[in-house]
């Protein structure tokens, strides 16, 4: 690493005769190979951008100019040049550095991101400031010709040719998206590179100099571009840059998503070190559960956003190729898309992520729970969702969902109740429900071959005692039963409740647990007003409060919380059953005290 | 009115010869004219798309063929021709017709929309349900191109595009929003229209058939091309249609709005009876406030969605051209811009509705929140809305803000206390803080010239008591000081609390307030998990309940309300000063019986 070695950040690589440029990209790409190679992580992206990301600090003057990374997923080399080279094994390990783009974490990382397709929104809110403020500093967004299916990149295209603010958009067409992207969008695309940019491009038509198609792996001829743009015109700008996802390490390059994201990998082969399951994922059983449910009944149909593996729905269109729908990172799309569905008899399973499905809740509000239309939602990855971080945890989908009339919210304690929900999602035509489940592995529950359809509203005691009682909504359940154990060998007996449904509430099962018990806590994988707070909302206006009830909620902490371990999150978040034992006993013991 | 009179659902329209149709849809415009003038409500929109509407039902075959009128402003020669003409002059009255298209209400009307943009999508889904159920129906989308400025509507062609089912989008192409649009996609619009659509357009990038420009006043051309469209191919086809909004009606085409909505007006003039107002308008105070802020502060900047007038930004405008930015109907795209603003040290107020604000609901999640950014949320028509009905109720954002670490949310009472708030949101440095008001008139509180900053996380007392406190946030304070007065009466000593923030609570007031009363009630102007929710979380995780406490939450019901008279709706919520105090006399009773 003769070159690498001597770049700590920017400044340094600046020394560099444009004729290293070539060899500084080839040993950028040899560390990031190294690198994930040892801690695993997002990995085809990088690979892709090793040029663009080296032709860019090279010839932009960061961190003054501005560099915004879409996803982040991309900003790997990145991270290299910018100081974090010593770092880039900790990558998305607990304690070390983030997977995406942080501000918190690099003066270069001017705007984080863990979702995708919010690049030039901020980057033109920044150029718009740089104006406001006389600044003189140049603002460039990277963004990927997947991320750029989605509404809001247009929505900031439409603004950006309007305000004619000077900014560079680079658009990091590789033909992917996490898998093949699938709009029409892509078509377009394909022809602006097969006629070399001739024809009047969409960009155009949203008010951008379109500057492309240009070879995003030639970093001689990209540094030569970016000056020109730097000391060109003060002009919204879109540089067509081609480039290929996994680029320059072979097993990337082969495999069907090109190295997307990797377990850390042996060098040689590509082969990588994946833990052996010990359960099904809760995703795996949700896509099996769905196909058993739709091959007995053809009115049943998928949608995702742009994450068919991700949601186990390329499981259910190798099953019924006709009746699954990717549309491309375009959750606003989906959710109404799926309501129209819904509205000529079909039953939509609409597979978003919790954290993900916050960009189609107003289509969720307006469209769905306001016309009542029985869209099923299959919310994975909700709560804590380990290295990913906390743009991806999924710890406010009980708050914006419980709050809408109409919606039936479920959660599953383990794999078996999910297939048992899946079941009831497809048999509840009465208007819209989710199911909410966790990122991972079950919890090894013996599955049945199809799931049965539960009474709605109706929650389940798992465990009778006497003096307290938890109610848990989703896999907290199993942290409840251990903590039931011990706090029963301390002479403490534990009732545990399943509360199935977080909406609606079982007011029968919530009104014996109160009269029965002299502490009752509620326990749940989202934050502070989903669960648990319609649980009080409850109790107060049925009057069970007044004759005094000691009573707890277990929610995640009012903090966004840092990648780790997922079990490690759990413990720092107070969830675990340790901390429900000392809850729990130290309640009981100032109860019995003041009896 | 010799042919619209025999017409009373489509089926008798097409009896009419097509020579007739221009006489039809003069007939149907002077209906219009009349309903309006005499009803008040949307009325530009429509006026335009009277020979749209007579083309569309002489030539398709509704209900069977489905048309979606996308946000419903302009369904009225809609409504008129299928069935509820007899009902027209109800118009958004309590008890009256609705003023968007309603699913609820007629079978012509396949979907529901108060909000923009949703219509293509909701349309693909109807087309594709056609396929997969083997029907031959057609599916027509019509939209307008300020909504074509919402990245869902670009999301839905994107997909159309793709799957290439026969699908139909007229874009109704009338060169306004509710104001002028202002993104590059209408330069291209406008270069479409002088090219005759000779050049390439953005649509056919996304895989539509561009068909267009065409006259959307010349009722037989239009039928005509429908005709051929309907027996044309089957593939998507977006047909650029070009008509002027308010067409037909003199003083609408001259308004600057051309129209928009109208209160009741006299036909020969145009003139509006506009209710004498008794106090500003919570609008109108935030407008005044910030730019009383703004005087001072020249990093104070300010964003709206299409909305200038609707938010009172054209104010600000006004004062300060170059700080507003109207980016379009574009919600996503503005809370990520005001983000990118406030990471160079800007101080952007972000002015969305409460139920638009939910379009950008995970762009406040993940930009805003969890970076910690300063950005300022304008939140208008909070709570109830009158005519408007359900689509606009603002009923959900204290459950989907309060849930969110590093969110400050406040509510106030009375417009002196906007004033207050926005003095606060712009001194607020340490995170994002939203404000949340409602739609129409204050209380006529005394306004001083520039709002106090008011310390974080502090409520007041504003009446004090002895047997029971209600605890309100935001304007419920005035039934809540009303009932109380009653209840002195019938010897209940009340104290009445203003929390102002929803977040972080006051736990100081919180357990005062449980401390010295026996019953204690919240008040808010929203869904259940909002306010009142939170307060119980505190009262149970601060050990406030244990010893007994009657506690009531009074919020919003879990239903949609229709439209009505803004204070009948808070009657019909059960939110009206004569429920709080039939509540609070009932368990102030109980209470006493039970000592």
């Amino acid at each position: 690493m003769r070159l690498l070695d001597a770049i700590h950040i920017p400044a340094d690589l600046k020394k560099v005769a444009p004729e290293q440029l070539p060899q500084v990209a080839d040993e950028l790409r040899h560390e990031l190979i190294d690198a994930v190679s040892m801690a695993g992580g997002h990995f085809g992206a990088g690979l892709g951008v090793v040029e663009l990301t080296t032709a860019l600090h090279y010839v932009f003057d960061t961190p003054a100019d501005r560099i915004i990374w879409d996803v982040g997923h991309q900003a790997y080399p990145h991270k290299i040049l910018t100081g974090r080279r010593d770092r880039i094994r900790t990558i998305r390990k607990p304690g070390g550095i983030s997977g995406f783009a942080k501000r918190s974490e690099s003066e270069y990382d001017p705007f984080g991101a863990g979702h995708s397709s919010t690049s030039i929104s901020a980057a033109l809110g920044m150029a718009v400031a740089r104006d406001l403020t006389g600044g003189a500093n140049h603002v460039i967004a990277v963004i990927g010709d997947g991320a750029m299916s989605a509404g809001m990149a247009y929505e900031a295209l439409n603004n950006a040719g309007a305000l004619r603010s000077r900014l560079i958009v680079v658009l990091n067409d590789n033909d992917m998206s996490i898998a093949p992207p699938v709009g029409a969008l892509d078509t377009h695309l394909r022809d602006l590179v097969s006629t070399r940019g001739e024809q009047a491009s969409l960009f155009a038509g949203l008010g951008m100099r379109y500057v492309g198609p240009v070879d995003g792996h030639d970093v001689v001829a990209l540094a030569a571009l970016f000056a020109d743009l730097r000391d060109g015109p003060a002009e919204p700008v879109l540089v067509h840059c081609v480039t290929e996802k996994g680029k320059g390490y072979g097993p990337a390059e082969a495999a069907p998503d090109k190295g997307h994201a990797m377990a850390r990998f042996d060098k040689a082969t590509g082969v990588q070190a994946k833990a052996k399951a010990s359960a099904p994922t809760y995703t795996a059983v949700f896509a099996k559960a769905l196909i058993a449910e739709a091959q007995g009944d053809d009115r049943i149909v998928a949608i995702n956003a742009a994450m068919p593996s991700g949601t186990g729905l390329d499981q259910f269109e190798k099953a019924f190729p006709a009746r699954c729908f990717d549309v491309g990172i375009a959750e606003q799309h989906a959710v109404t898309f799926a309501a129209g569905l819904a509205t000529e008899g079909l039953k939509p399973f609409c597979a978003i992520y919790s954290t993900f499905l916050q960009r189609g809740y107003d289509q969720l509000v307006h469209d769905v729970a306001l016309q009542n239309l029985p869209v099923r939602f299959a919310i994975d990855r909700a709560g804590l969702v380990g290295a990913d971080g906390a743009t991806h945890a999924g710890a406010f989908d009980l708050a914006y969902l419980c709050c809408l009339p109409h919606m039936t919210v479920m959660a599953p304690a383990d794999e078996a109740e999910l297939m048992h929900m899946i079941a009831t999602a497809a048999a509840h035509d009465g208007g819209p429900i989710a199911v909410r489940f966790p990122r991972g592995e079950g919890t090894g529950a013996a599955l049945p071959e199809r799931g049965q359809v539960l009474p709605i509203g109706k929650g389940r005691i798992v465990r009778e005692g006497t003096d307290v009682a938890l109610l848990s909504l989703g896999p907290r359940l199993a942290p409840a039963l251990a903590a039931a154990e011990t706090l029963a060998a301390q002479g403490i007996s534990v009732t545990v409740a399943d509360a199935r449904f977080a909406k609606p509430l079982d007011t029968g099962l919530i009104r014996a647990l109160a009269a029965r018990h002299r502490l009752l806590v509620t326990l749940e994988e989202g934050a502070a007003g989903g669960f648990g707070a319609q649980v009080l909302t409850c109790l107060a206006n049925e009057g069970l409060l007044r004759a005094g009830l000691d009573v707890r909620t277990l929610t995640l902490p009012d903090t966004f919380q840092d990648h780790d371990d997922p079990a490690r999150q759990y413990e720092t978040a107070g969830l675990a059953a340790g901390d429900i034992v000392r809850l729990v006993a130290a309640q009981f013991d100032r109860a019995l005290a003041a009896e």
